[in-house]
């Protein structure tokens, strides 16, 4: 620990239980970038449980991003648990019924910044492992992959951890990231995969003209609807098993022309591409290109690919979640490839990942908050799933 | 004559004579709307070929218009002249290489404001009723519609004097408009009607939303497409002997949403069509509208007609016209129902119309001219018609 203050474990603080841990780690905010101090008591706690830990801060002056690597075992599998200790601002204070860093607990619910996103998950984690090697590891390994940087741009965090990893041989089989994956109820959904997304701005180039001689001119609107038509004439698919069809929404067409009866010189368009692993970012690219090309030669496209798709097609890892989530909660949940983005689009490039955690609904929000009784489910969830994994 | 001054026929000047009918008619100025001297000097010739004429003045101040009519004969087939004693203003006559008001003739071109649109097409119809009526007037009668506002508004001329013609029991059999219809050379194109003209703004509804969601929000973008879409789905039409095909031409689509994660709120197209007389403006409104209320219940249409399609089958008279035009000009013109708007599409509404006079392909600009050779030219042809029709 030598880039950071030393940060103490709280004395009489049982790592088996999941509520004091997760209280412990919201009371050392960490704004993204995380200054160090909650991700340094997490360490604590690792080591405390046997792991090796290998800090690996990136980035420099206000881009210095702390993170490490922490391992327990070198049998197979190897089981990565991935999160961030980093958490988003507060916002103005005053809003919050409970302080955002003072982990109140006030009728089974317990109230702080981080406290489902994602703390409450890792302290979970941290307790499942605790109750797991207590009755010992069995003939797996376990991992933490944590960064500082999820919530900011996460430049200096999980893709540099996970380059190091590679490079240190550390690649797990399976790595389980603890998202709140859940929207209302704990149980509801495991995610096993991304759409990607792709953003097109297309602008067709034609011949000015009076409207009442259409023939003299090139109406640059006729060529952009045929354009938009033969984009959207076929479904880019049905769907998969894990992903809805890929959907094509033209957020914008803009031409600009308030004379009724001149024919005009340009028209545009702007749409977005959700696409399932049926697709690549460069593959659609080439077929918006392509259909462009074909009904306005004179077009000019520009297309940003922000995410390709993922999906881990469920492993025996998978299975062993489901089942730990079934046994604890009574509930079958959803393989989903909804929402928005997280660091499980980095580590998919190297292995299998899911993703599982506490209910979101509170997330970046006023009052976040998690049920104590959910942390304990999850707490039970994961050392099942471990159990389950590595039997 | 009570309400104009006195205007008397230049001395020496022969009403056989096209050219210097043109001259006198043109050194009258008489921008929109005629101050009346170019029209009384007009309406003195016809008095003294015989012609009975009526002063049908409209509007008041401003809007005050000289208009007349004027008939030689009772026998059918009666056969009326219309035309425009106003011209369009001359611009910056400094710009001019000849006086717009001078009349000038150099190396057989006559220049002057009116020379082509139209005080040289009246011209030579008043010079081929007096060489016509020299021979005897036949069992026919002609009468002159003349209006002093036809480059203007026309709410005080050529609909006011058609109505009082109507009460008079003097709506003619057939009616020769003597506007320049030659593109470029005489005897290219007679025109026997125009198309109609129906502008439409369409403004879609729907409910904003996350790109990711689209099953959450209701694409207006995407219902607009399929208006368009059905819109321009089936031509209009094939076009007929006299029309093109009709032509529909969406000249603008609006949005304007620059978020690219954004599902937006409203889309708007505004589109204009061109008809032919297989359609009616109120068919092709009834038309859009359905349209828009199957793909897009949430939209609303504002349509404004402009003109009605009109066309005259081609009758005896127009016949009589064409052998003349082959007989002059050894050229077959084509029956054409294109271009702007003209009084013939009012006078359509009484009886069958048609247009032939100049080239035009001076109108309105610097420089106006025709060739006295084509003044020449057209009086023969106009002759040569009212001889055919009335044989």
């Amino acid at each position: 620990m030598a880039d950071a203050a030393q940060v103490n474990i709280p004395a009489n603080l049982a790592l088996t239980d999941p509520v004091g841990v997760a209280q412990a780690l919201i009371r050392l905010p960490s704004v993204s970038p995380d200054p160090g101090a909650s991700q340094h008591l997490l360490a604590a706690m690792l080591e405390r449980l046997g792991f090796e830990v290998t800090h690996l801060p990136f980035g420099e002056g206000a881009e210095r991003t702390p993170n490490f690597f922490a391992r327990l075992g070198t049998g197979s599998p190897h089981i990565c648990y991935a999160g961030h200790t980093d958490v988003v601002p507060p916002g103005n204070e005053a809003d919050w019924s409970h302080p955002p860093y003072a982990a109140d607990i006030v009728d089974g619910v317990l109230y702080g910044r981080g406290a489902c996103d994602m703390k409450g998950g890792i302290a979970a984690f941290v307790s499942a492992v605790a109750r797991h090697v207590a009755t010992g590891l069995g003939k797996g390994s376990i991992s933490f992959l944590i960064t500082g940087d999820e919530e900011g741009p996460a430049t200096y965090g999980t893709v540099k951890v996970l380059e190091w990893m590679a490079e240190h041989n550390q690649i797990p089989d399976y790595c389980l990231v603890g998202e709140p994956t859940n929207p209302k109820v704990l149980g509801e959904m495991v995610k096993v995969g991304r759409r990607g997304s792709l953003n097109a701005h297309i602008v067709v180039e034609g011949t000015q003209g009076h409207v009442a001689y259409p023939h003299r001119a090139d109406n640059p609107v006729h060529r952009l609807l045929a354009v938009l038509a033969a984009l959207r004439g076929t479904p880019l698919d049905n769907g998969t098993e894990y992903f809805e069809p890929s959907s094509l929404q033209v957020t914008s067409v803009d031409v600009g022309n308030g004379a009724t009866n001149v024919i005009p010189a340009r028209a545009e368009a702007r749409l977005n591409i959700r696409f399932n692993d049926l697709h690549t970012g460069a593959a659609l690219k080439g077929w918006v290109e392509t259909i462009c090309r074909q009904h306005a030669p004179r077009s000019r496209v520009e297309i940003k690919i922000s995410g390709e798709s993922f999906l881990t097609s469920p492993t025996q890892e998978t299975t062993a979640l489901v089942e730990a989530i079934k046994q604890i909660t009574g509930r079958t949940p959803k393989l989903d490839t909804g929402g928005g983005t997280s660091d499980a689009r980095f580590i998919s490039r190297y292995c299998a990942v899911s993703e599982f955690g506490l209910v979101g609904a509170s997330i970046h929000k006023v009052d976040e908050h998690t049920d104590v009784a959910d942390l304990e489910m999850l707490t039970r969830i994961y050392q099942t799933f471990l159990e389950g994994a590595q039997a």
